[in-house]
């Protein structure tokens, strides 16, 4: 099962692959067409075009995945306009290994880069096999996915100016930044594949809670000491001061000194290695991080209990085995 | 006739603020929704909305005006999600008399205020009256004039780099800018009420043409003494180093120390208003002025050309008298 689970999920991305660099074959100017392609060819794992597959051949098979793969795209190239856009509001250099668009060029060209990506999704995603009233479907889910996404984005930045954000408001933006795509890339993947709107809804309801899931998991991982393995520095999160579930849990939890060592520690930028690793003891000891990765299997669980309207077999069970995404990686 | 006109175009322009005022009252987060509102509700002439009711009601009366609002509507939302990703890039700080997004919030807001919009756009076009294959049809119109008006922008950055550019250049960049939402506002005005495609397309290269021609008059508007009425500081553009076409026909004929005496004084920020007097002098005394005039002319003379398959009468006219705002203004 789990090989069989890796074969899919490694021939699916090299399809989305593929399907992505067509796409960004378009264009008459170099620079936006050389800037447009920069993070979406530079690889990333193509989960939500692969989820999009992987529903789409749960619900009409071989040729269901294939009905799926233009929302794929779509929603990978958005989601990689996401990235190219959060990269200069957030001032990230590097992305991939690579230097993000604004720095390899200029912030004017990453601004223009991310509109053109976004605007070359919606004529992908018209390339979806069918009616033109399907087409239309996946158009209008898209655009509100994006808008709501956009407000994710918003309350994001807000909460990392706010005093104190609640264990709810977490949730809501983690499932407009994170879970949005991953429903709507099961809710289109599923239409596209010719399932009813009702059985659609439910796999929609499996993409949302599934991408909950991954983002506390992401969360984690950030914190954990293999960190390092991502590519990414150790504790980067907590040097930015991120409010995610665990701190939110560790600020409610601690007491007295510790909370103030905390709070010390928490949020400075300048933090040693080894002031991170006090934070990260403070986290596990308070019982912050069992809970957080708990909470992550709870959203598992209801998502693998969308999928009973779903034919049994073995996309099915891909299907379910997705959540070693949102739980294995914690161990 | 002019007057007629007048009424028209004030009739129109007014159901399109309601309609872009409806469009934007969706949202459920507070600041990115006073942020998506800022620049649209803070005005505008709105004629791109404008322009696709007047082809609609030329193709199928009053109901195809009504029947063309959507598409307007999309248009203006994405005019204005340009506007403001456009004054990041530039670092304009007013816009309409009001401070810009990015320095009325922040440029990170203004970045995912411009995003937002955009993808409202996707869905106002949805609401279209008709079948969903013209729906789809507009929305494939739509996301590829914002692909190619990226482009456009990128070419502009580019050419404000370049040590020269031609005519063509110029002209190619100033028809994606702007002529291409012209255009698409004709075409999709068109189809909305019902045009067959080919009588769409001959719209379509009225709204291009005309496009070039506002254009042209607009970088001509900008150079005239009365450019103060417009609230836009006097010769910006000849501070600025915008190579216009009357920028590049004077490097083009002016000689000895004239030539030289432009050059030291064009694209210096620090220029002062009796320098660039002289500069408008140097212009006007060369002929670059006339021949600016003379080419919008022949622009709009093609334009009004491509409407002889619309059937004869008041709404035709209209559209014909439309040329006013590309000919008119520069006397």
């Amino acid at each position: 099962m789990a090989a069989d689970l890796d074969a899919t999920l490694e021939r699916y991305a090299k399809i989305a692959d593929a399907a992505v660099d067509r796409a960004l074959r378009i264009g008459e100017q170099k620079t936006l067409k050389e800037a447009m392609r920069w993070i979406p060819m530079a690889g990333g794992k193509r989960l939500r075009p692969v989820l999009a597959m992987m529903v789409g051949e749960a619900v009409g098979g071989a040729a269901g995945a294939k009905r799926a793969l233009p929302l794929g795209t779509t929603l990978e190239l958005i989601h990689n306009f996401t990235l190219v856009h959060d990269d200069i509001m957030d001032r990230s250099p590097m992305r991939r290994n690579l230097q993000t668009v604004h720095i390899k060029w200029d912030e004017a060209t990453a601004i223009n880069a991310g509109d053109a990506l976004f605007a070359r999704g919606f004529e992908v995603v018209l390339e979806t096999p069918g009616t033109p009233a399907l087409k239309a479907e996946l158009v209008g889910e898209v655009a509100r996915m994006v808008r709501r996404i956009a407000e994710g984005q918003q309350w994001d930045m807000e909460f990392e100016k706010a005093p104190a954000i609640t264990r709810k408001d977490y949730l809501k933006m983690i499932e407009r930044k994170t879970a949005l795509m991953f429903a709507t890339a099961s809710y289109g993947g599923a239409r596209a594949a010719g399932a009813p709107v009702k059985l659609a809804r439910d796999l929609e309801e499996y993409g949302r809670l599934l991408g909950i899931a991954f983002q506390i998991q992401d969360d984690l991982l950030d914190l954990s000491a293999d960190a390092s393995k991502l590519g990414k520095p150790i504790g980067k999160d907590l040097r930015n001061g991120k409010r995610t579930v665990m701190v939110i849990d560790a600020l409610e939890t601690l007491q007295g000194d510790q909370i103030a060592r905390f709070q010390s520690i928490f949020g400075r930028q300048d933090a040693s290695d080894s002031e991170i690793r006090e934070l990260f003891g403070l986290l596990e000891e308070c019982g912050a991080l069992s809970r957080a990765a708990k909470l992550a299997d709870s959203y598992g669980a209801k998502a693998v209990g969308r999928l009973k309207g779903v034919k049994k077999g073995a996309p099915r069970e891909r299907l379910e085995g997705m959540l070693r995404f949102v739980t294995a990686r914690a161990k």
